[in-house]
């Protein structure tokens, strides 16, 4: 089982911090837009169970992703589940009406550009995303995948380059949830 | 959006079937063994809903299928909406894993060695099945994939083709529904 270990901060300027990954070694890839429809259960409230299922469109490619609830009380952490579905815009345009015939309904969309930048830090493989989200504004989020051992160290990880980077006041909800909410 | 026309025959002896189909121009392809695990809904009753909702796993292959209810009293045609997974066994164990997720169960497999043929009659390319499944014996199935426009012509065509093979006796419910019954 994969879990994701991520933290994820609102900042108000993402210049500051590609600086601070430059003088760490990174290096920031060109920006790709990531559209996600998000979908309800047919007979379960996921805002309760803290549950996702999310479609993510980025150019012709597209994947399915179930997120559970999260595990602990101050990272995102939570399992996660990925299956890659054919390229192609009719794979996606068949599983949204494979969804839509079992009683799934889309809830929301969430758009952004997101830049992405892999490290290594602390012996740990991190990704970083530098988001501008629709309607929402820019963020910074740092994740580790690991396997269920793993978790406690990769949260550490986490924390230790989140100081590095000057990042604090992290935003727990999903964007999904600050969209909802909005 | 995309319809099956199909029916179905039990026999007694397959090889009568395809002299029948070789007469009639169509050649035979090899046996492949078709793993198809079927899924209940979460707080949906498919058996009386008419639906189905199957993963399909032929060789590294892996395809999800959603059927729709049957739409008349005599051929089994039906709403069908299929999404092939990137290949590879981790796309198939992975939407099994968020098909578990999401509360939706597996209720039966079916297995059958099926040899396909493919054949024009009266200008419509129909594709016939001839099936063992395990534990339920030997079967052909005849089908036309149509849009909605097409599907009274792709019935007669069908029944007419039957008659030709020496076909009664036809069967309309799925390999699920005889399993599950059985």
């Amino acid at each position: 089982m994969k879990f994701e270990v991520e933290l994820k901060f609102p900042v108000d300027d993402l210049r500051r911090v590609e600086s601070a990954l430059a003088g760490l070694g990174a290096q920031v890839e060109i920006p790709v837009k990531q559209s996600d429809f998000y979908y309800g259960h047919p007979s379960r409230d996921f805002a309760q169970t803290d549950e996702a299922l999310r479609i993510r469109r980025v150019g012709s490619k597209s994947i399915i992703t179930y997120k559970g609830p999260k595990i602990d009380e101050t990272t995102k952490t939570r399992r996660e589940i990925e299956v890659p579905l054919v390229s192609g815009s009719e794979g996606a345009a068949n599983i949204i009406e494979i969804l839509d015939a079992l009683g799934f309904s889309q809830v929301a969309e969430v758009t952004k550009n997101r830049r992405k930048a892999n490290l290594t830090f602390a012996d740990q493989d991190v990704e970083v995303a530098l988001d501008e989200v629709k309607g929402l504004g820019q963020f910074v989020e740092l994740e580790i995948s690991t396997d269920e051992a793993g978790v406690d160290a990769a949260r550490t990880v986490i924390n230790d380059l989140a100081a590095k980077l000057g990042l604090s006041g992290s935003e727990r909800r999903s964007y999904l949830e600050l969209i909802l909410e909005g």
